[in-house]
């Protein structure tokens, strides 16, 4: 999608320097937009597990070409497969509950054979990360295709009046290569002329919400309203909400949800108040193995700092405030998972199912 | 209770000018603890209207201090009651949600006659405020020592493991007078040796469970967890809350309990995994005429500069943030109404009832 009127994916291969990935450093956005350039598989470690990109789809991606900058690192190695498998192990722990991360190297490791030369090794995680960074975004834009049929609907039975759309956290283009889950939709109705109006829940403790969507929708002109997590149920209880899209972490065969916290608590809301509830997600986020999303999907937990200070502007000065005393203790538990029963259906770039293993299952036939 | 070893109520008459009241001005906790002279009825209601003070009761006693405060000034008047009356609609206006502003106004001149002079008025209207306060810090230790019973039954079936309580925004000692509504059960069960940790929700967006709730729980010893608002439902899930004790601005004399906005969230997630959510109030938060609170209790939309910004220390320096980008536009409805089907009890200073006029009333028999 477009920055400052021209376009961008998340990551691309620097035009200039063949051995160099570059990505937006979202931690700094909507304040600065940087690029950064990431030259090993160190360099990768660190944007996923940093957050310097995030996003099942961009971890995806990010993965993927840090199995390629991993490959350039095995060219002085008698063994480059062995020790690229190895070393791959590490960048799988980056983000333990992003299931695109190990999907994403376990393909790429998948295409190498110990038959293979240093340089075909190289050369084949190349063509895979182009590959896999080209699917998502083919996959988002699908996703958007079948979720704009979802607002035509709702859109003709109050026209004249906008959608109104909640969604919780960044499943935006920011979070894929590009166009975005959750927002795909919400683009593709804004471009056909359909009137919406965006509900971007904040979503504490990293912003994601206030930082991320509402700077997306913003670039591209889609009328919103940020709001704090607390202030869904209330809006839906006074029917200001027609459809609620969401994307995610991890979603099982079965159709449990796992997405960033505070997503279950929405669910929840939408149920109360008969609204649907949607999750946008493109098929590699989903975890064949798991059926039930609640036990067995492992939730991360992350550092007490991130609830205790916020990053904002401070004049033109970018700073981190203290929001507690110094001594205050802080959990923070990054994701949730949204019961099956709570999901009125799953955008994918094959189609709208019901959150079952029966309907998936028929979308995705090769995975029974 | 206790600020730095020494015991403060939230309001108090100075005790060496006697036209003046001292408040804790409460927007720089917990990072200054500020001491305020209120002078004036228009300080009254910029404290009450910028929330230098907030909570249902502090409202309600700050108020009745309002209306002394209005008093003297009717001093040069002609017909001191008339300009009374009417000065004081200016105060009800201060706060549009919290039912104990118009309570504490309304009790204040239903005590004074227009026989009576303006020194009468002046004394009949310290005297009520006197004791509005006293009562205030009475009932809350009275709903302290019902609710203990709840989190001693709690205790018994866990020995030796703490009671997780979770809580949202401050029903705190800092919302009353003294004890507070919801933490009152939690100081009686502390200072009773039951073990008990308390997750807090952060409250956005003017975080006072992380400001406030915190600071007070900190002070008095108390364990506890800042959390994101975000997070209350996957501890739900996680079997990690045994009880739910929140506060409320107003409660209708049928059970609808309005309060900070997202405790509607809490209550969804508490019934969806058989966690008891009770709600802690002085019987001066009901509102004994409306039935329907979801539909007839006025929420109040406050400024989107509320959630684009965040208060809080940078290195010494106090200061506020920008979290959105400078043009992005942003909604702040400030409370919901759960709804009486998703409360389990409410605990007053009378004792425990269920969330039903029919309980209500045989607690409040003189409501009928």
């Amino acid at each position: 999608m477009n920055v400052n009127g021209k376009h961008f994916r998340t990551i691309w291969e620097h035009p200039d320097a063949p051995e160099v990935i570059q990505i937006i450093d979202q931690r700094d956005l909507p304040h600065v937009f940087k690029i950064e350039d990431l030259c090993s598989l160190d360099d990768t470690i660190v944007a996923i597990r940093d957050m310097h990109i995030r996003g099942a789809g961009l971890i995806g991606a990010t993965g993927a070409y840090g199995v390629y900058l991993a490959a350039l690192e095995t060219r002085s190695h008698d063994n480059p497969l062995k020790h690229l498998t190895t070393i791959c192990k590490q960048l799988k722990l980056a983000r333990p509950t992003a299931v695109n991360l190990s999907w994403a190297i376990d393909r790429q490791l998948r295409m190498l054979s110990s038959e293979m030369s240093v340089g075909d090794i190289i050369q084949s995680t190349l063509i895979t990360a182009r590959l896999i960074a080209d699917e998502d975004a083919q996959a988002c834009s699908q996703i958007g295709d079948h979720g704009l049929q979802l607002i035509q609907d709702i859109a003709a039975s109050k026209p004249g009046e906008p959608v109104n759309i909640l969604t919780h956290c960044n499943a935006g283009w920011l979070a894929f290569v590009d166009h975005g889950s959750a927002t795909a939709p919400m683009y593709a109705a804004h471009d056909s002329g359909l009137p919406i109006h965006v509900w971007v829940d904040e979503t504490r403790p990293r912003n994601q919400g206030a930082r991320l969507t509402a700077w997306e929708l913003e670039q591209h002109g889609v009328p919103f309203s940020v709001i704090a997590d607390n202030v869904g149920g209330h809006l839906m209880q006074k029917g200001l909400v027609d459809l609620v899209i969401v994307g995610s972490d991890r979603t099982t065969y079965t159709g449990d949800v796992a997405n960033k916290v505070g997503t279950y608590l929405k669910a929840l809301a939408a149920q109360d108040n008969n609204i649907p509830f949607y999750v946008a997600l493109p098929s590699s986020t989903f975890d064949w193995n798991i059926s039930n999303g609640l036990r067995d999907i492992p939730i991360e937990e992350r550092g007490a700092e991130e609830v205790k200070y916020m990053q904002g502007l401070d004049g033109d000065r970018l700073t981190s405030i203290l929001l507690t005393t110094p001594t205050a203790t802080a959990s923070n538990y990054a994701f949730d998972v949204t019961p099956a029963r709570l999901v009125t259906g799953l955008i994918t770039e094959r189609g709208i199912c019901k959150a079952n293993s029966k309907s998936i299952l028929e979308l995705f036939p090769e995975k029974r």
